[in-house]
């Protein structure tokens, strides 16, 4: 006799982490590997709540304003070269395109040939090609600020991939300014990150430290870097967003000059900054639990599922007729600004199946309609954010008027849970032996909070010592301490953990 | 002394049909070329257009029950090698990577290592990688139809490239769907060329011709290729769409079989249908006329934008506070199911400067507002299907109420005139003699329709000789006739044309 499985996905959060996550994904049918090393498909499950992110932070961009725009797959190596530790930090991770056609051999296998007298590098990120462009539209400080950012996909050779964590390809969006002053520049820089907090908090409903990244963990060419911190419910730390003040290191070597109000050359400011399809990564991490994926409303593929349940062919007509009026009151309705996505799962299969389908899809609502229910005019409601056995019956007119409040509790709901997860999860430590005893066991984590001042040195021996990295430098944290490695009064609080 | 300007585009069109191409695209700031041969930037006006185009695909592929997904940039050569029509008509001309790192040699110079033991191509077209896919997710009749889309970049190694029409990367969106029996995938790519010709008619104002292609102009790999066909107003056919039926050809060397309703294994049937960055060309070279680009209102990034004319700087807030207030209640105004997209041009620069600006750029209302507008409480307005001098007050309260209604007849302007120059620019022809005389000067052009039945290499003859193609048999063509070229009773239309 076969095992009875316990929930719904094997094994549990608390057994296998990882394991578990991909099997999440498998269940909500969100994406797969692909043959190609490294690169996965994107399934239409996971591929809508990459549309509903891009849509938002669209806006969002938009609203800040940013202009779309669309730059080279292609970086000739020259422009790669140009920035020493840009491609110091690039190169050793590419695809390169090296010949422009395929030719049969005696064996009839197809070789490459049509060499090309420059190697292309498949962009892993645009500073160089873009630069290159900005050079030559920038001639007066007239023509600044430029705002673009780009939607697209790039590719890093990476050797262990993990789907939306780490992939070969990966998409992405990439903001790329150019700014007369630092003043501004560092102002855009701070103000994308902001965006990404917003975003993060408000649609994700994942919360993040905000902080600046210490010089080893820097973007490669940048003078500064901040990120968005997220905790994973294993309590490592996932980085789900970057924005980097570039200062004129880009520009200089991009030769990005511009003849300023009072008539002097000189070089622009720059910065760049991006979130990809690793936020999907985040969302499952967070809110998911034992029975698979629980998705935020608002980034939701549909908000609300109806379910039919026809114990007899009797039923049926009575049934349908009442579900299908329910989708087209329910489509009638907004969330926020969106209208309501509502599906109705006429497919013909065992009801229970179909729930525990939807369970393990994350639709935030689910609605069962049997033949009783009809006869209350009413429906059977549950939440992805409770257990699946916790469901109620709701009169038809109540679910109407509620349900836009209902999506509004569960979003609030995710994100206080995930906020009070990640604050019983910090630790504010000032001692090297707390330090060390709390990240003792290779499997804990969770964030610390502890005052820094030491060098990028000394931060490569604690990480390699004991894998963990300092996430920020947290930008909401005003108060200092003594490092307890170095000793120094008076240094910032930094964010230690284990991360992704 | 400069020569003075004739028209806002040098060359005109009848001058230098090519070269006023590349201007008007300059002009208006659409695109242009990259240092990575054969790519090209696109920048935020013609972005502008292309993310229109996407937002009314997209929704009509979603009306249509199609879902959009991800799958790899990069196809293995083994792949590519499956289908044997498919590979010889992509490997011809293709980015192929090599290699997975760039490591500097002893003078620096960074050197492609780390061979790939299989090398990848970037892909030109996706229907072996998806249907490597499909092959696993397909097992019954159930799993069918399977309606995927995608939007991504392509990379197609062309010789001569022009912006938007033939570029090296380019963007589109690729369907990829598959079925259980034939008569469903015939049906599906009929369907998918219906949406590309309503789309073409009701969004870009461009009449097209639908028919099948010839097997010489057949998609590689495809059983019969349908398109869509526009003239330019040089008279050249542009392929602006096309819609493969695809038969069971994917299907067997991919392997995509499944297990019918009565327990027999069968190979599936697929289509393909794809639009591309090229339908911003077709609509640039349609609608524009000698003083720059002229937009169809639904697509158009702007719909309207407000000129304010400040001839003293002691008007300058009268008018401003006229235009702004003017700005917000246009904001409030639709145009079909889209609020009215709508610049207030503040900058710091000549009226008649900015007009022209907007002239170039195809916006398709304008309104100037001097200080005596503001006493009248109204614009002046210009429409840009119309010369840039016919130009006219109106109040107000008239404007609001009819702007929606103006944008309405722009857009029909638009496509009658091209429908217009498109008949008078299509003979019907019977005999040998006329079709040479007709096609007799290269620059002449035009749509000939001719009774055809002759086989590819006659087809092939004629296009040596003459530079002229068979762009497609017309499916609104229900007349046959006497084949001038073989004297076949009976033999279909077919459409004759130079092309892009």
């Amino acid at each position: 006799m076969a095992k009875k499985q316990r929930t719904a996905i094997e094994p549990t959060r608390a057994e296998n982490y990882p394991e578990w996550y991909q099997q999440v994904i498998k269940a909500a049918d969100l994406a797969e590997n692909s043959p190609v090393r490294g690169c996965m498909v994107i399934k239409p499950w996971g591929y809508g709540l990459w549309e509903n992110i891009q849509k938002v932070l669209d806006r969002m961009f938009k609203e800040t304003g940013h202009e779309n725009a669309y730059f080279p797959l292609f970086i000739p190596r020259s422009f790669l070269q140009k920035e020493a530790e840009h491609v110091d930090g690039f190169a050793k991770e590419c695809a390169v395109v090296t010949h422009s056609r395929l030719e049969a051999d005696e064996n009839g296998v197809l070789q490459p040939t049509g060499e090309l007298e420059e190697p292309l590098i498949v962009r892993p990120t645009s500073e160089t090609i873009i630069g290159e462009m900005y050079s030559k539209w920038v001639q007066s400080y007239r023509d600044l600020p430029i705002l673009i950012n780009q939607w697209a996909n790039v590719v890093r050779w990476e050797m262990r991939t993990r789907l939306f964590l780490r992939t070969a390809e990966f998409l992405w969006q990439e903001g790329h300014t150019v700014h007369a002053t630092q003043e501004e520049a560092v102002e855009e820089t701070l103000k994308m990150l902001d965006v990404y907090e917003t975003f993060a908090r408000d649609y994700l409903a994942v919360p993040v430290i905000k902080g600046e990244k210490t010089a080893a963990e820097r973007f490669p060419g940048a003078v500064s870097t901040y990120s968005i911190e997220a905790m994973m419910q294993d309590r490592k730390a996932l980085q789900a967003g970057t924005s980097h003040f570039l200062g004129q290191n880009f520009a200089k070597s991009s030769e990005i000059k511009f003849l300023s109000s009072e008539g002097q050359e000189e070089y622009a400011w720059t910065t760049s900054w991006g979130v990809s399809t690793r936020l999907v990564g985040a969302m499952i991490m967070v809110h998911s639990d034992d029975d698979g994926l629980v998705l935020p409303p608002k980034l939701a593929p549909r908000h609300v599922v109806i379910i039919p349940v026809i114990p007899k062919e009797e039923h049926r007509d009575a049934v349908t007729d009442y579900c299908r009026k329910l989708q087209g009151e329910l489509l009638g309705c907004n969330y926020g600004d969106q209208p309501l996505r509502v599906e109705l799962d006429e497919r013909d299969m065992r009801g229970g199946e179909k729930v525990w389908g939807w369970v393990k899809k994350g639709v935030p609502v689910r609605l069962e309609v049997g033949p009783r229910d009809v006869e209350n005019d009413a429906v059977f409601l549950g939440r992805r954010d409770k257990a699946a056995k916790d469901r109620q019956t709701v009169s038809r007119k109540d679910l109407l008027q509620s349900i836009e409040g209902i999506l509004g509790d569960i979003h609030e709901a995710l994100y206080q849970r995930a906020l009070k997860f990640q604050k019983e999860n910090t630790k504010r430590i000032e001692t090297k032996e707390e330090f060390y005893s709390w990240f003792a066991n290779e499997k804990e984590s969770g964030f610390v909070i502890c005052p820094w001042a030491g060098s990028a040195e000394l931060e490569k021996e604690i990480s390699t010592e004991t894998k963990v990295t300092i996430r920020c430098i947290p930008m909401d944290e005003k108060k200092t301490g003594t490092c307890p490695f170095t000793g120094t009064e008076n240094a910032p609080m930094a964010v230690f953990a284990r991360s992704y």
